[in-house]
């Protein structure tokens, strides 16, 4: 009898591993995701030594410890790791990018007059904007102190593609505050913008992790082209689940653009395409006022059946296939190892949304 | 006739001459001075090479062109010539702490409702918050590039310096927004307050141009505390001008900092020391009700009185002089060169606010 349970435990056994090892790349890139975000989480909440002056140290608590993907972080570390290094050389500079982040959100939320976010008030809301303001500065200065905790590779390097992150991000900010006020922004320009605002960040953590790996300037160029790439398919992406999403999957009211205003890659393109003079009148009447403010379930449905006839939904999702697949051409250029499967990952759960 | 006119002007060239020799240090570092101020000012003005997006790079022009003291600059640069390197080798990182400081001025003016800066409209005033928040946070990025263009000295070491003055800063300013708020602010967290938002950047500044230079751990450590005393007695000794200043010559309102209820040196000294019950109510009145708003001239000079009274003013000169001896004994301590000599004049110059 024992010897047969035995027998079973050990089929069963062979069975789980079998099964294991022919999913393996995905389940051990998500378990090391997730292994990895704990943590960055860790580090995150454990950086904020002081505690006063308490107007700048509890909201830095507040937005450090508030959750989130934290895709920059593992963009560095995945990066750092195809280029030959590994998660503790690259683990500062990772969290210095989470904090980058969370400094342009901070900022972002006082200029959109946004209430929450992930479900909780923003620094703005829950505290004042000139603590927001505060905050935002010193998340920098946070961030470039993380940042010089790094060991490996050219730090000079390393500090100036984080610093053109900076740059970039708030000309990106800046194009897409002024686009909210003109009437004719075309396409071109919202590629150029979400290249900035969106696409540069993640296009700075692959830089920055590359370089921290050791990569040379040919590695470095391609993976920066991947990161950049990716980060164009996201933004588009995102623009099209705001109004093809499932509600309750996507967490958020589909149609949001919509009544905001906002000038996505849906309403710029259908305004570019539109045939139909009533659909041409009715993208036009939400860039001239800014967005339809009551507007009902029946009114969102009226906008998407135009994106639809324009063309602008088929479009966008051909625009997320190329750029995905420039993104997963770049990788191909880099050797094959454990690193650039993680990346190759990385891209697969941001365009399927399931992290 | 013509052999008397060429040794009368023989005579008056030498006389010049002995003269011209006599104040030489203090001349001659003026004219240096004059000089470095030019090229930083040219090199600011031309910092700015992108034109787009608008509303990012006019403010930005606007504010890097509008002149200033350059203090900061000064402070980096005759700081490496004190440790032995050249205008040349600190420029870059001059440059870098002036936009360092003027992301400083920018976001304070949002917080304090400034509306003119130097006679000119603030930012926030002539464009608008969200323009003033973006350029703050663009100026850090546009200060790191600079730091970075640094080619002597460890860099990683440099940064970091540069970047413990980003994070002071933010903390001074945070601990002077609670102060405008609490009724019960004491001396002690004022010195703390202003060691971290005005002292702490001639620091940094001096930090900066020492290690730039090639400076020991000794002599990095006195020049900043030379810059942190300097600091330090010129903040006391701004509490100080507004209320006994010449008004012209200060090219300030008299009384600003009593009208405004700002926690100056004097304020909290003077309602530390007032022993008269009348005097102790006049300053708790003017602390309840976050200054004297429509103070008149006589309501001014009431308030200078107690200061007199109390023993303020007196205890404010005092520790003026005590800062700035101490200022003077760390550069004792250095190496006597030109640089050193530069350092002084830039004290005795600040304090006498002749620049």
């Amino acid at each position: 009898m024992l010897y047969f349970i035995s027998l079973i435990s050990l089929i069963v056994y062979i069975a789980l591993k079998l099964d294991n090892a022919s999913s393996l790349p995905m389940n051990d890139s998500f378990s090391i995701y997730a292994d990895y975000r704990k943590k960055i989480d860790e580090i995150l909440r454990q950086s904020i030594t002081r505690k006063l002056p308490a107007t700048l140290y509890d909201p830095l608590n507040y937005v450090l410890s508030g959750g989130g993907k934290r895709i920059r972080p593992m963009m560095v570390i995945f990066a750092c790791e195809a280029a030959g290094g590994s998660f503790d050389d690259a683990v500062n500079a990772s969290v210095a990018l989470e904090m980058l982040h969370n400094f342009t959100l901070v900022h972002d939320d006082i200029m959109d007059n946004a209430e929450t976010r992930r479900s909780e008030p923003t620094v703005h809301t829950k505290w004042n904007e000139n603590v927001a303001i505060l905050v935002g500065d010193q998340l920098i200065g946070l961030a470039y102190i993380y940042l010089l905790k790094t060991n490996s590779g050219n730090i000079k390097e390393i500090t100036s593609a984080f610093t053109e992150g900076i740059i970039e991000v708030c000309e990106g900010q800046s194009f897409d505050k002024e686009y909210e006020e003109r009437k004719d922004v075309g396409i071109d320009e919202y590629m150029m913008m979400i290249r900035k605002k969106t696409a540069k960040m993640l296009e700075t953590s692959a830089a920055v992790g590359a370089l921290i790996g050791g990569g040379d300037e040919n590695f470095v160029s391609n993976v920066k082209e991947f990161a950049l790439n990716t980060g164009l398919a996201f933004q588009i992406q995102d623009d099209l689940l705001d109004i093809i999403a499932d509600e309750e999957e996507f967490g958020k009211k589909t149609g949001g653009d919509i009544i905001e205003g906002k000038k996505t890659y849906l309403l710029l393109k259908a305004f570019e395409s539109a045939e139909n003079v009533a659909d041409k009148e009715l993208i036009k009447k939400i860039i001239d006022n800014n967005g339809l403010k009551d507007a009902t379930e029946s009114d969102i449905n009226k906008v998407r059946d135009v994106y639809v006839r324009s063309g602008a939904i088929e479009s966008a999702r051909k625009e997320i296939e190329r750029f995905t697949k420039l993104a997963e051409d770049c990788l191909e250029q880099l050797p094959a190892n454990i690193g650039r499967e993680r990346l190759k990952w990385l891209t697969e759960m941001l365009m399927n949304r399931s992290i």
